[in-house]
């Protein structure tokens, strides 16, 4: 069972976009056991479709195009795969009737002909609705081999993905499991580890791969299996991260998680019936966005206060002037200061503190470029640790923000 | 001149990781006049390395690999270039002695074999040396096409790039000029855009090609072309662009990379020394962090509130109770009370008060999901405007935290 993605669209080629479609694609797809072989990016030309649709049909069993589907003259997607299957086009009354709605409900213009014509199918395809978009996505079955082609707008590509993609093959095919373990490590390069770990590496099993993935830092180990008898590679799976645990236990730190940390950290949450409130000043309001992002974040996130100027942190989160004097407004004081005035004033369990410089410049503080102080007041106290995460400003935001999380997610499992 | 990026990995094909190193790649060889002819994505896999890079020798002129160059047994990719070239590996002393020097300096474990490993190259390749990490570039020759093999590591790629591989192409290459030239619009679909510049469209010189880039509210316009007169694409390009800005002057908002809606507010706040606060409900924190992601944003943007529950609506930005109890929380009223609270309460010209509900589900109010309020208050008033964005939350988010930032804008200029 292997597919392959292609994705259409010269924005790829170049670099206007980067493509996520692909990585959703390939994950959501190795959560059913089909791997992806090949991931393919290629301009909008009908050529360059023809040849990759091609190739890919020689490769893999499943074939999955994202992109080129729109209303404009530059979507050529849907005309060169009718030509691909020497199919033609028909009109399809129930993508006409949904196309109709969405301009009745949700577009201010008036629908047109060019709206209309993405109503238009190849006379083999199975339509998939689209419910976020005017362009259906379509499935085309070729002996034993299936061709998609779905919208390159993520959010509208990831429905049809979950809920017409998945299912479908779920249903077509007898898949074998896939099973991914990553284990994450801090504090050692990946050749240490390598040659740590060097037994265990030569005796693992040929069905079982093991792959490096340092970043930053860390170092995430994968193990990976495939096989139609599910519960033995779970078993064998498990017992083998088991071993590999014993050999990085000082730097172990976890597994990595399915679901993000913000969804993990909401479960927790709701789990213990707690709310949190946050404040922000350097990462400027991305904590609250990423606490915000879940669905039914409304039930433990109260709010927040972004302060980016002195006075807010002053009148809007209690925080003592006389501290931001003697301290400066880049420190731990403030930091610690900030959560716990929002925890009060909030009045929640768990309140993040976070303030740095994120630069360019050096500001008036003495604070360095990348300096980060974060707090994270908890039930039985105060959680403080600061770093640097050097340059530029949008890595300083981003790392300061997932490390803010991390922090959380550690306090709410320390008092529990 | 073409080129091809072929990025090695399993990580990236299961979807552990986004490939964000061909975009990088692709819009710096597109800067030097070099078109990427396809990014293709592939398993660390000898076989399907050589399978890969031949059919890239295929099409185009410049090959460029990443990934697969680490110290561990899952880094095949530099074996496998040595295979493809029928070469055999050799000792660096350069790259040995760089490795050496980063162990000694940044690194706390002792030095390997296989990291000295690292210093083995193919012999026909030419080091490029990678400054921040201890994989050396390698570039091969071969007729008159050029491989070259980077680490993953996306900023040690990106170092090579740019200091090696770029001035590398510019010295051997005799290049044409590529031009993009984007126009940014909001407010308007794509297809309705279409309809309204169909005779420039169909007017368009051959050379030159128009792409639709939808977005989340806004469609980018990209005029693309390619030549070795530099001078009249140049002009051609300007002139067309002027052509179009014509037809859509109404929803026009600027250039791509000339400036984002965010740092064009912030110019437009810096001139008139004025200061912004935000009052976000449904958008979470996502209006604060756009407009603090622009380097200098402390000198306009004061701070805001995050206010998901009622009681921070109520508590930190005076929207009285009665109006809550009267309107319900998401109303145009209560959006109003928020701009005007926060403008009072931080002391700034500019405020914007967002409530809506992003979804997935009814809540406790009579909103229909993605219904979003928006008001804006500034020195002479206060703007409002009222949205339904539909789903998923991710859209309302997204789409509302545009408009605010839209309806600023015209505030702004309005008052002017």
């Amino acid at each position: 069972m292997q597919a392959e993605i292609i994705t259409i669209g010269d924005e790829i080629l170049i670099g206007q976009i980067v493509d996520t479609n692909s990585a959703f694609i390939g994950k959501e797809l190795n959560k059913i056991g089909v791997s992806v072989y090949q991931i393919t990016s290629i301009q909008d030309d009908a050529a360059h479709i023809l040849k990759a649709i091609a190739e890919a049909e020689a490769n893999a069993d499943i074939i999955i195009l994202t992109g080129g589907l729109g209303p404009t003259k530059d979507d050529i997607t849907k005309h060169t795969i009718t030509e691909y299957f020497n199919d033609s086009l028909i009109q399809n009354d129930d993508v006409l009737k949904h196309i109709e709605y969405l301009f009745a409900k949700y577009i201010s213009t008036p629908i047109s002909d060019v709206n209309r014509q993405q109503a238009l199918v190849p006379s083999k395809a199975t339509v998939l609705t689209n419910r976020f978009g005017t362009a259906p996505g379509m499935l085309i079955e070729k002996d034993e081999k299936v061709f998609v082609s779905l919208p390159g707008v993520p959010y509208e590509m990831r429905s049809l993905i979950q809920y017409e993609v998945v299912p479908y093959i779920q249903k077509k095919y007898n898949r074998p499991h896939i099973i991914h373990k990553t284990l994450m490590t801090y504090g050692l390069g990946e050749s240490a580890i390598a040659q740590r770990i060097e037994v265990f590496e030569d005796g693992l099993p040929k069905e079982i791969k093991l792959a490096y993935l340092p970043n930053l830092g860390k170092v995430r180990l994968r193990l990976s299996a495939k096989s139609f008898d599910k519960e033995r590679i779970e078993s064998e799976i498990n017992r083998l991260s088991n071993e590999l645990i014993a050999y990085v236990e000082d730097i172990f730190v976890g597994f990595e998680d399915e679901s993000s940390m913000e969804a993990l950290i909401g479960d927790l949450l709701v789990k213990e019936n707690s709310t949190l409130a946050v404040a922000e000043s350097c990462t400027g309001g991305n904590i609250s966005k990423m606490i915000s992002s879940i669905p039914g974040a409304s039930k433990y996130f109260v709010g927040s206060v972004v302060s980016y100027s002195e006075q807010v942190k002053i009148n809007e989160l209690d925080v003592p002037k006389e501290l931001i004097l003697e301290h400066t407004v880049v420190s731990a004081e403030v930091a610690r200061s900030m959560a716990l005035g929002i925890q009060k004033r909030y009045n929640v369990e768990y309140a993040i503190g976070v303030t740095g410089n994120a630069g360019p410049t050096k500001d008036k503080t003495d604070a360095s470029v990348g300096q980060v102080f974060i707090a994270i007041a908890y039930p039985g106290g105060v959680l403080e640790e600061n770093f640097n995460f050097g340059q530029p400003r949008e890595k300083v935001i981003q790392r300061a923000s997932v490390k803010a999380l991390e922090l959380l997610k550690k306090s709410i499992l320390k008092k529990s």
